[in-house]
C-alpha cells in the first residue's frame, strides 16, 4: 500500500478546524481520486477496479484472520476494527457492505444496521443501542448508519431540541475517544452522492419490481430536505473528526466507491502491523501426544 | 434443483426410528454422494465442485434477498432460515461458513458461534443463550455449534448428570417445534469426518505457524474420546430428528462438503417458494412525486 500508489487515506481524509462546516460541494461525487488513469492503455476502469476489489478483499481476509487470531490468544488487548458507513438515501451503504465486507470471512464480521429507534431505544441515551452493538475484540465491525443519525435525521427532522443535538457532538467525541482507548480503530466513511444520482437510483427502485421493497415514500420527503441534510453532514464531519478523521468517498460511481473503501480498510489494517500469534503451548510435546494417541480412537474408521 | 439431478436432501437425510442410534460408521467420510461422475470426461472433480459452489452461491444470494425483502414488508410471517453446523474438532465448520455462507450477502447473515458457556450462561437453562442468538425474520442464520453441544460434550465430559442430558432430547424437540411454528426453517448438518482426517488436520495445525491459534491441547484429549463422541452424535441424530431431519455430510473432502451444504441450502430455499414482495405504495403516484421534486434539492450539485 506504499510506494508509487497514493495513500487513499491522505486523498480522502476530511480536513477540518473542528468548527467550520465541511464544504461537501467542493468534492465532485463523480470524481475518482487516486484511481490510476487506465484509459491511456485502453483498459476498462470499472473492470480494473472490480478486479482490484477482489484482490484487496483477499488481503483484507488475511488481515482479518490475524486480527481474529490475535484476539483469541490475547483478548485483553481489545483490538478491533469498526467501519462506520453514513450516506444520504441510496448512497450505497448496502452495496458497499455486500462487495467490500463480503470479501472477508463472515465468521469474523459483526454487521449492525441502525434504523428508526425502537420504543425501548428511544427511552435510553442515544448511545445505548450503539454500545450494545459494538464488535468484540478480534472482529471487523460494520455500522450501517450509526450514532451519527442522532445529529443528522434527529436534527433535520427536529426529533430533539437544538440544545440537545448540539450537545451530542461532544458526547460523540468522548465516546469515540473511549472506544479508541479500548482498542477500537474506527474508519468513518461518508459515501458522497449527488442529488442527480439519488434521483436516478430512486427511479430505478420504482421501475424494478425486485427493488420495490427498498423504496419508501418517505424517501421523497427526505430528498426534499437535501440541503438540510447536507448541512447537517457538513457540521458532523467538522465537529466529530477526533480521534479518527472522516473520509469522504465520492460515490456516484459504485465501482470507485467499493475500491476506495476497500483501500481505506487495507491501509488501516496495514497500520495495525498484525501478525499471527505465537503458539501458547509446547509444539513438540503436542506432536508427541498426537502421535501417541493417533491409533487410539476407533482405528477402523 | 429437480429433474435429472438427485435431490441432496434425499441422499444425505438421516433416516431414524427416533430411538436406535444412527450408524455413523456406515457412511464413508470420503464418499461423495450425488456428485456427478466427471472423471469420465476428464474433468477435475474438485474444480467442478468449487465452480458449482460459486454458481449455487449466487442463487443463494438471490433467495436470501427475497427472504430479506419479504420480511421487511411483512415481518409477522417470521420466515427465516437457520443452518445448524455440528462436527467433531477439525470437522470443517469454519471453512463451510467461509465458503458457503460467504457466498451470501453479509448484511442478511446472522452467524453465531457457541463455545464454552460463560458463567452467566451456565447459570441459565441451556437453551437461554440459544434463544438470545436466534436470527430475526428475513435473515439466514448460521449456528457454529449449537444447543446440541448440551447433549454432546455435556454428556461425554459429564458436565451434567445422565438424567439431565437424557431429558434434553425432548426439550430440544419441543424447542425446535416451537421454532418451526415461528417461521424458522432449520437445516441441521453434521459434518462427518474420519479419525484419520482429523489427525491429519491437527498435524497441519501444528506444522503451520499461521494455524497455531486454531490448536488447543484439549483437542487431543477430546480425540481420545472419539468413540464416546460418535456415540453421543449417534443418539442425538436419532432422537432429535423432528420437525426437521438431520443431514449427514461426508466431510473428509472439503470441496464436496461445501458443495453438498450449498445444495442442501438451495433445495431448502426452493421449497420456500420465495418471491419479491409487491409494492405497498402507489408506484405511479411516487413517480409523479419524484418528478415534481426532482429539481427542488440543490440543483447545482
Amino acid at each position: 500500500m506504499s510506494g508509487s500508489v497514493p495513500a487513499m487515506r491522505d486523498l480522502l481524509r476530511v480536513h477540518t478546524d473542528g468548527v467550520t462546516p465541511v464544504d461537501l460541494a467542493a468534492v465532485d461525487p463523480r470524481s475518482t481520486p487516486g484511481l490510476p488513469d487506465r484509459r491511456v492503455t485502453g483498459d476498462d476502469q470499472k473492470g480494473w477496479a472490480r478486479a482490484q476489489v477482489a484482490a484487496i478483499g483477499a488481503e483484507l481476509g488475511r488481515q482479518q484472520e490475524m486480527l481474529f487470531a490475535s484476539a483469541k490468544v490475547d483478548p485483553a488487548q481489545g483490538r478491533r476494527l469498526l467501519l462506520v458507513l453514513q450516506a444520504m438515501d441510496c448512497g450505497g451503504k448496502d452495496g458497499t457492505i455486500r462487495r467490500v465486507a463480503g470479501a472477508m470471512d463472515p465468521l469474523g464480521l459483526h454487521i449492525r444496521s441502525f434504523g428508526t429507534p425502537t420504543f425501548e431505544e428511544r427511552n435510553h441515551h442515544f448511545l445505548w443501542r450503539i454500545r450494545k452493538a459494538l464488535p468484540a475484540p478480534g472482529y471487523v465491525g460494520v455500522f450501517n448508519r450509526s450514532h451519527y443519525e442522532d445529529v443528522l435525521i434527529a436534527r433535520v427532522e427536529s426529533l430533539v431540541s437544538e440544545q440537545i443535538w448540539r450537545g451530542r457532538y461532544d458526547e460523540i467525541n468522548e465516546f469515540e475517544q473511549e472506544l479508541a482507548e479500548a482498542g477500537v480503530t474506527m474508519v468513518k466513511v461518508m459515501l458522497h452522492i449527488s442529488a442527480e444520482e439519488q434521483l436516478e437510483r430512486l427511479r430505478k427502485r420504482l421501475d424494478d419490481p425486485r427493488k420495490h421493497w427498498k423504496y419508501h415514500p418517505s424517501d421523497v420527503d427526505s430528498r426534499a430536505r437535501w440541503d438540510d441534510y447536507q448541512a447537517a453532514y457538513a457540521d458532523a464531519l467538522a465537529r466529530c473528526a477526533t480521534p479518527e478523521p472522516w473520509y469522504l468517498v465520492p460515490a456516484d460511481r459504485k465501482w470507485y466507491r467499493d475500491w476506495a473503501v476497500a483501500r481505506l480498510l487495507a491501509e488501516t489494517f496495514a497500520d495495525l502491523r498484525l501478525s499471527y500469534p505465537p503458539a501458547d503451548f509446547d509444539i513438540e510435546r503436542e506432536r508427541r501426544r498426537l502421535d501417541a494417541g493417533s491409533a487410539t480412537p476407533a482405528g477402523v474408521r
